[in-house]
């Protein structure tokens, strides 16, 4: 599983300002990733094209970001078998609900991986999870995230006592 | 427009206990239908293909049916300009809140006209609604439903008064 | 159906900036409209007239905008034959979801097309693609438009990768 | 205010089941009432006609039942002047969260006085209580009713304790 | 029922930006109002007190406003006869959920006539329509304002055509 | 606080199914409890004696269920000082969603401690948790629970793998 | 139960601004506390170690505030036998809906005092009503709050009327 | 990643039902598993300790299935690397609502790949997928099982049409 990197995916160029942080995470991190706009309902066969070749590319992990009904998760889960993480972006009914549902509760046979509502970093930190399992140094750095994570809850926790 | 005909497609088998009531409603007014099933997940080439040829076979309204994240009516305006009458089904969750919303909150330029959750009949009554605008005679027959349920209303009011 | 309209009905004056989308689109695509406000408690009487008329009027499509328990869409689908497009518009309780459950969720017998919240857009093009039945060159125009939606997406899509 | 009646109305002869709580309890408190069913989408014009001759027919208060889309009260006090008292209906979507916003969220200028989901008794209550306001024997009973309930309250309290 | 008045109550000054509109319409309309700051929670004695004399001092509808868990027009009905309106305001969750489910949903035995969230103008006419079941007068300026409301569109209506 | 005993209160006797399983849990643990039928609706003055009274009566939690406009714990911890456990009991809407908002968004000042919807066993475990402070043997058995539920969870474990 | 003391618990500092009005209530009435950033996620370890220790540190009621998918009162609920009073904090979901949840509905043994959201007051005054179980002079504080904030209440009905 | 396997862990035996369904998948794959119950607030030790070895026992991914305010899934991610599917259970409280937001709304930092209430199976399959970035014929076997979908659904369309 060596090498394998991850495929950012968007469904409008709006939805960008959430989903940079999942861009520059994975830029920090060192892992290598390709970045499209596809949307499921405006270019559906570029959007097909793109899920059948995902596995060709090498690609391990592919992150969907989409508001409202947000079709583009399941759009590219239906067609590879590369594991989608399906991204809810909030748009400006009920913070997100409806693109949440629409990824979430996806039809018996293509799950969408769905984290929480604009949590573009947690999509790239589960994309990482899933290289992780085939590169230990990956694997590695997420330890150290995590040591990370406390150490900086720590530190604040000593502020603050 | 005369001539044209409806095309019901829904997602599942399953859909059909719900959907069937569309389909009695249009046998019974002599509007002439193609019934599908069709899955935007699990056939998304076929759910293309039938989008495609919609206009040619002469299709003047399409009542798509499905539950959860129902991206099917949502897959197939996608692709025709033919009206796309969205039926959300209620399967177990919040009495079909997600289909709903994966239906209606469609991004900008695929409208998907949703009726209410398991509305099977009133979508057979908008297909039949657009037809109508070219068919005088099945715009009579709407007249004439509209009469009959304001005396079956009526009747009903005689018997409770 | 040649030479049919749209009409736009809005509850209150205070709605059109929301309606004002589908107004301009219907300008740009030559699509000739009619334009009223109308109001299902304020004015029942002069609602009702509207509707009586839709079809002597040659109106092919309306699109009836309202806010909170938005009565509006089904007072007029109440009466005509002519398809009723459902828009909710947003006010201050759960972004629309009233407004929403108040067109859509209507009772068996008189459907409303209901678009997202605040969907002027998606509102006027499911008008215009239900005109486009009957009209060869709007039809043509709408699988322009889709093209043009792809290209836009292309284009982002270039400029992203 | 004296021989002031109840109205009560409800969208279809389906919705009697839980109307019938209210109608058993005016007929045991011995207030007058009449009952009809009128359908604010099937028969506006008859609807239109009961709220205009409400006052001429001494009706001090009108309860108004309805399902999903309810737009009956609404459609009722869009034209008289005496309060109309709403009750939603719980049908099959959220248990009447629909019905309970298309009656609560009326638009300014035309109250509803909603009470809760299928709560027959309270609608007929507050009707009481609104012609009470002109008849104190009726104001003398429904504080006896006050006792009544307490009693009640106070047995099941003093078997448990 | 000549010469009742209204009570307007609310659970806190914060509550006033809100519950002005309603005494503005009063003034505006010449009812006679009194008006309280009590609290369910902070001054049950005195919620009490208050609803025991409703009736003593002529109050014909009592306007209770709270946000959150709403007790307050609960608290006034379990006492008085007088029918109470409640209020829902707004406060930081849910946009008012909170507060109109805790009026609406009331037990059965203690009816309380729930307006729209924020809606105090309704709560204000709805008061009036009650006052008006005994006062001509009153019931001539309902009249006439359905008139104003009327006019008030059909200006809008003829501007924009 | 040795010696100190729960107070159990519910609105209606109809709770008494899901109260149950706290007076159950009370009775094998031999803590000290009271039971009453109070509400806050019904029998303002008895729920004010009540909890006038609690510190008198020794007692150190106050479970109070009540289910859609759940006012009863608030009402008392209005008067009391005494912890107020709120148990929201699930009635026919929305699963208590009504009941749950009405206890937990309490106003400020008036603090009730709610667990979730029908947690019958949970508000006794709190209220026990509370007694515990100051109650060594208490405070063992607790520890002693949480032992029971990990070996229960052991052994299902245990059996599983 | 003498000298018991509060503890303060968030899951990060983010969630200060909302906790800090525990703090300063804790501040004012001289209740001794102590305050920690701790994480359920990022330092399980030491939440353990905290939530173990309580009784030792002789505390007496912990108040831990936590956003979104709310795990840290549970966390702590799980160990101590100490009463854990959940504040969920309003995030940009839903105001803050997923934090109530996730906190409310605990899983049956291992119950969470729950306080509205955001409701940072409520969660320090319950706090010291446990407290006060065993304090007599804090339970006497307690009551003259009531007073002061019933005083509040009546110098603003009293300029208000 | 040739030889890893899938963990399934579920807080409570009552859970089984559900997740039955993706233990059977597993088998009928021949994909290995584990099988564990565990509880985030009953047994947080051993919890704690199955995360901990998870990269160890070669587990590739975990299946975490629990209900309620569900700690179970963030519980292991905060500990492991490996990636930890989010099985939401549906109990009796707005379908899973609860479940669902408690998984999925994660804190930055720990991402839960969330899939639908009670979709076990697609939990399942999320597994696999995962499993077959370094399998490839559990990749060809997942193909097969897209076409296999795909000719039932065909074989459904065939019968309706």
């Amino acid at each position: 599983m060596s090498g394998k990197k991850v495929a950012i995916v968007m469904g409008s160029k709006s939805d960008y300002p959430v989903v940079e942080k999942a861009v520059e995470l994975l830029e920090q991190w060192g892992v290598e990733y390709e970045i499209r706009i596809l949307s499921a309902h405006r270019t559906p066969d570029e959007t097909g094209e793109f899920a059948k070749g995902a596995v060709e590319r090498n690609v391990g992990a592919i992150i969907a970001a989409a508001g409202k009904a947000a079709a583009l998760p399941g759009a590219i889960a239906a067609i590879t078998t590369v594991p989608v993480i399906g991204l809810p972006i909030k748009s400006s009914f009920m913070d997100g609900l409806d693109s949440l549902l629409s990824m979430v509760q996806m039809p018996s046979g293509i799950p969408v991986a769905t984290v929480g509502v604009n949590a573009a970093e947690n999509a790239a930190l589960l994309a990482i999870q899933i290289l992780a399992l085939g590169d230990e140094a990956l694997a590695k750095r997420l330890m150290e995230y995590k040591v990370e994570m406390k150490n900086k809850v720590l530190d604040q926790d000593a502020s603050m006592r």
